[in-house]
């Protein structure tokens, strides 16, 4: 991307403007996705961007003592366990940035069938297929027996 | 159906490769569901499948220390209390068919107010009228008053 | 129980300053334990005790629609899920009084694994016997293997 | 609005056959929107609706402890922590109109990372940032980057 | 204090190894039972305290939008809503120090009913009236029914 | 242990009586604890006890994608979110004896304030304390400020 970019132009806005240690473990983690939630916070509150910034990127995801594969398989499951299905796609796609397999992100979700219930497991699981299917690494094939059946 | 319909081979399919009695007891409870969501884990992992459906539908749904009508009574309460919306329509169809009344359905709905708090309920009898207007139970009338409302 | 009774002249205070119905209703279900939560809410405010009463014993539990065996059965399912656990020797001690039996109350405790997942399960059952151990129905024995163990 | 009106047709329907002083509370706090949840309640129990009008919006409600202002922002501080999405352009309103600003409703969502994590922060900035497009108090600005982004 | 009470060295030693304005902020809101609070974290790990102080007592509590009785009136509701019973005790005291009354913090925990059900409400009532009999606020009588009634 | 200790005559009991890839690998994993937990339910119901073992110690336990050290940090994580503290000692020792260090153990419950919150961290860092002193990993010193005070 050049200077005449908008995401190149709204990337080099926040580098000046946020705390660069936190934006760049973002990115290193996320890609992409890392600056549509800075983005998101900076359109209402820029100290509190800055703040939750700091804390969390510059700070937690930089203490080194967990590998990253490893802290965010953890991440991914605390989202499965608690139902926080907006997250699950970006965090999977992360732990796979980060050296995990797409078996090893379905195995965290399946295995939060002991601790959180299966729903919680099978909503999850929604998540993870509709990501792969758009990834290209599932196929997309019509289920043959529909949801809402009145057999 | 017979055997050149897709719906009968996946059927007779997973009737050859997974525990039967699991199977039997999934549709007696839910029907055609039931084989949407055998499919929809079969996709992702077999051995997990088995191991899930020998757990519920053939060790866990068969005690007989409940009846069935009592059982799903249960879990359609559970889900309104955690807040698990996507299951509602099936456990008050299996509710249904295992004798509950639509009244009945309703009336552990309204309960979970006491114990889950009123927005759980809420959220429960939306997914409760649209299932009734589907099944062709309940009047689809237009509200007259909007939820967005700017008087 | 007579006059000079403190319980006996609590009794009397409640039902000549609160909803009669409501209280009957509560006695009813849950015996003496109601009069302990009557009298918990009067201590901090009379008003907000009537309404309560009102809401819940007067109207919620009077409504006929369910039999009193299966919606208390459903509210000790709710509360395995959600790990309400104070609420559990009351519900199971009402359930009975309902005619359900003890391997009925234990039932949805069991099931609840598959909602709630393995830990909300085991939370409910450790209160379950402890109850059971209290009302003498089930034996005293002390467990042979240690949960901190070191071995 | 005169007497031809449908809305105001089943206004007054309403104010004949439901406590009046609960649903002059509810029109005060959250305007027509309330009378839409009135009318979602009355299609499916009038009894359950007369007690749930009387519990809530004519005792509660009415109780004048805590200020109005003060009282819905503590509302749409829960609704944040236990993820109830769909009520809070409600509350977010309902504050507005007892006197809170938007700045101060805004705050009560960042503040609820700290007590209920930042998905659930987020989650409720989402519905927080389409309420205000909607009011025409925030720009309708498109963002730069992708939440999908495959950078 | 003088400076051979081991309270006060510490206080010194927290002001000399950590950010003042968190310290003073975090003191301010909740007194010593903050510094405990401090200790807690500090002994486990300084650098997370440091971090943690920084983005809650430095940042989101100093923002001024709200003012400190509404913003800890409604981390009380949220504490109320999730179940987080070990803190309701030193948000009450907290509220208090900042204005609230023993009315309006119990008016919190009763109107919690709504948004999180009567089990929750009744269980922050129990922290409620522990603290308020520790304070010498309320009277400390014995009830007359028994929560173990087998009457 | 020999033949006429209580725990090896109740262990070759259990070895006798249910699915003993299960029971190897709830010891591999969780040693004498995990016999307790077996304990706990064959006193209820050994059905549901074999049904249990099967499903989540022959089975989910044992399916390899995950290495035991990853797979118990992700657990001990969702514990930590879902506030399930009764099961955060064991998860501990259980990471600890597949090779994950206290430190990693740790990490996983301070990171866990960005998911769950402040307060669910907190509850499960007293759990990790307290644990880590009865196995003599942490001193056991008193600490300066006390929670409950009233300065």
């Amino acid at each position: 991307m050049d200077g005449d970019d908008p995401r190149e132009r709204k990337r080099q806005e926040f580098f000046d403007r946020y705390n660069n240690r936190g934006l760049d473990t973002g990115v290193r983690l996320q890609g992409e996705y890392f600056l549509h939630v800075v983005e998101d916070l900076d359109e209402v509150d820029p100290a509190f961007t800055e703040a939750w910034l700091t804390w969390i990127y510059d700070h937690l995801y930089n203490r080194q003592v967990l590998d990253d594969r490893t802290r965010i398989l953890v991440i991914l499951g605390q989202c499965c366990a608690v139902g926080l299905l907006a997250q699950i796609p970006n965090h999977i796609r992360s732990a796979m940035r980060a050296g995990a397999t797409k078996e090893e992100c379905l195995e965290v979700i399946l295995q939060s069938s002991i601790y959180a219930g299966i729903p919680r497991m099978r909503a999850a699981l929604a998540a993870y297929k509709t990501l792969m299917r758009e990834l290209g690494l599932m196929d997309d094939t019509e289920p043959v027996f529909r949801a809402d059946a009145r057999d």
